[in-house]
């Protein structure tokens, strides 16, 4: 190796912090999870920011697609969130047209959410974006692979 | 099935958010990856809170014990997070007497952290603690499926 592949190969290592130990770290799953979630955090907004939809916002637009009628309440509990941050994801969704609200006869205090056309025609468009970003940014792993790490990730989570 | 236990089946199914149908939701690696990093990061969190570590606290450290003499710059690189953030978290290892911070003879822009001996105790006791939470967290993979969970994680990031 020559004197100047070797300072480009410590110049570029100084650039991505592999000049620093992270042995220990790395032997983490949860820090490995970490670094690879953040990035492709990152990726999906940057992806979606056009649709001026957030990953918790285009989660919520899926579930109320495929679930017409879905109650908050059940909408919440599906993702996992608190009711009251679901209550002000469709006031959103309501101001822009996206989502509308009905009552449901015999309980008043529910409501039955559902996609309107213009929220039927953001979804087809936040979903195109959605599978372009996963295409991508997933490219380096088979088919097999992302199924098997789908598979890895719901394994922990039971 | 009798009906009291399909009547228990659907409450838990209500309950879990699985009476909503999320199979397209699920499609995507990328809310898998997130519903999986939310549930480990506050394992992780409640793991390390006897410490008054957070998970970004305890990254650093375990970088720092391992580099003795790592600057503030490699350390921000090593983690992928900003300087600032870096400095800030310093300034408070540096006050809990975790951590000093020399200076670097020639260099009047850079200093040099090192764990103390405080440090180095409470950097194992955060060790123990992580690694009891890892081997409680994903006690349903093996050692294999963790070591192909990582390394499908890495290849998504590379």
């Amino acid at each position: 190796m020559t004197m100047s592949k070797r300072a480009q190969r410590a110049d570029r290592a100084e650039a991505t912090g592999d000049d620093v130990d992270q042995t220990v770290l790395r032997s983490y799953v949860g820090y490995n999870m970490k670094r690879a979630y953040l990035g492709i955090r990152a990726d999906f907004i940057a992806s979606l920011a056009h649709l001026e939809l957030n990953p918790s916002q285009f989660s919520a637009l899926v579930i109320i697609v495929a679930n017409p009628g879905v109650s908050q309440s059940a909408l919440a509990r599906a993702l996992s969130v608190e009711r009251s941050a679901i209550v002000a994801l469709i006031n959103t969704f309501e101001k822009r047209g996206l989502v509308s609200r009905d009552p449901v006869p015999g309980d008043r205090r529910s409501y039955a959410l559902r996609a309107t056309e213009a929220g039927k025609r953001h979804f087809a468009q936040a979903v195109e974006a959605t599978d372009a970003h996963e295409k991508r940014y997933f490219a380096r792993l088979s088919e097999e692979e992302r199924a098997t790490l789908i598979a890895l990730l719901n394994r922990i989570e039971d």
